[in-house]
């Protein structure tokens, strides 16, 4: 048995989260990987994530399998939206409704089987997408849901929701995960990557990959398609 | 088209959440009726829960299934478990960890898709069995989650929870259903129901269940093993 703090971080196989899981790793905690099977299109995100969760000799990694691809209304589970190609105003067609609080949940139902009472999310509010799941103000109220909803939390314990990116630009975390070994090769952040990982280069989290590493100063190990 | 409000409103399969819809109904909202199959052990809850949709006419009825039995840590899914026989002190064996959190956020991300702003739940605090997610107050949690972490929320609408059954004991419940038509005959509560969804009689929802009935002074329409 390991004397570290359990923490849950949920991990999609992007840049983001692998930072987060390397973050969560460099505070001592041992780590469990939590990754969501939803029907998205972009599968080879999840194969990423094995890699990554590989790559940092995680205590366990667990993909939880849904049929969110069903209830529909985002260009990242229904394949008949388009993904942007152009950064349009507002909240773009890959939001997927209501997608973190899912994930949370998930990651704070698994937390509280193995008694972890930290979670890892990998949300970043300046370049954020538009995406309204991934504000700080949005995780604290989960936070307050996480401890009211749950047998540990009515019990004394206090559940705490990790954002170690929430206020980092993008080439901010790439240093970061560079410092912190990264290998930023096995990471997928493209919404329509092909089976071997290979990148667009044209949706909009491959525009801000792309942006990211230029400001870093860091060589982009992206593998793009031709 | 219809020019009726929409609502989301979660069904078990069981007594309360079939009571819940129909007090969704006689309130004058377009049902869309939302079952988990999360792995739970009393399949026969998931073919309850298509009677009962059926035979109040829904809008539309969906069934999403997550492996939550991977995450372990109850007595409904995991099968190494007993379920238990006699009440005890504080949260029993049968609580899954963060459901009514889970269940809520798919509820949530569906009724942003269809434009439904309304969610219906059938929890209940009096004779709540000791679940921490069934109290109000983690309800009224979950409601600051949902209005912060949707594009629906930022952009100005407001999603509210109703919880009809909250302050009603079970012979309430089951007064209000059979005003309303509710056929208690296609409920299923047991946690360990046979395939046709005959109740064991032992276990805590059963003795609720029971206990109810005798208490409203109606017959209990419940089939039973022998």
């Amino acid at each position: 048995m390991s004397n570290k703090p359990k923490a849950v971080i949920l991990i999609s196989g992007g840049l983001d989260s692998a930072t987060t899981l390397a973050i969560a790793q460099e505070q001592g905690y041992e780590c469990y990987a939590l990754s969501i099977d939803y029907g998205q299109r972009h599968r080879v995100e999840l194969k990423a994530a094995q890699w990554i969760a590989e790559s940092f000799g995680v205590a366990e990694h667990k993909i939880i399998s849904m049929s969110l691809d069903r209830l529909g209304g985002s260009a990242l589970t229904d394949k008949t939206m388009a993904v942007p190609e152009n950064l349009g105003e507002g909240i773009p067609a890959t939001y997927v409704p209501a997608r973190n609080t899912i994930f949370l949940s998930l990651a704070l139902g698994w937390a509280e089987v193995i008694g972890a009472r930290t979670l890892f999310i990998g949300v970043t509010a300046i370049d954020y997408s538009g995406y309204p799941d991934c504000r700080e103000v949005f995780i604290r109220a989960f936070e307050k849901v996480a401890n009211l909803g749950t047998k540990a939390g009515v019990e004394g314990s206090t559940f705490q929701i990790h954002t170690p990116l929430v206020k980092l630009s993008k080439a901010e975390i790439i240093q970061q995960g560079i410092r912190l070994g990264v290998d930023y090769g096995l990471t997928v952040s493209c919404y329509q990557a092909d089976e071997e990982g290979k990148a667009c280069g044209v949706c909009d989290s491959c525009r801000f990959r792309i942006q990211g590493f230029q400001e870093a100063g860091v060589v982009d190990p992206t593998r793009y398609k031709k």
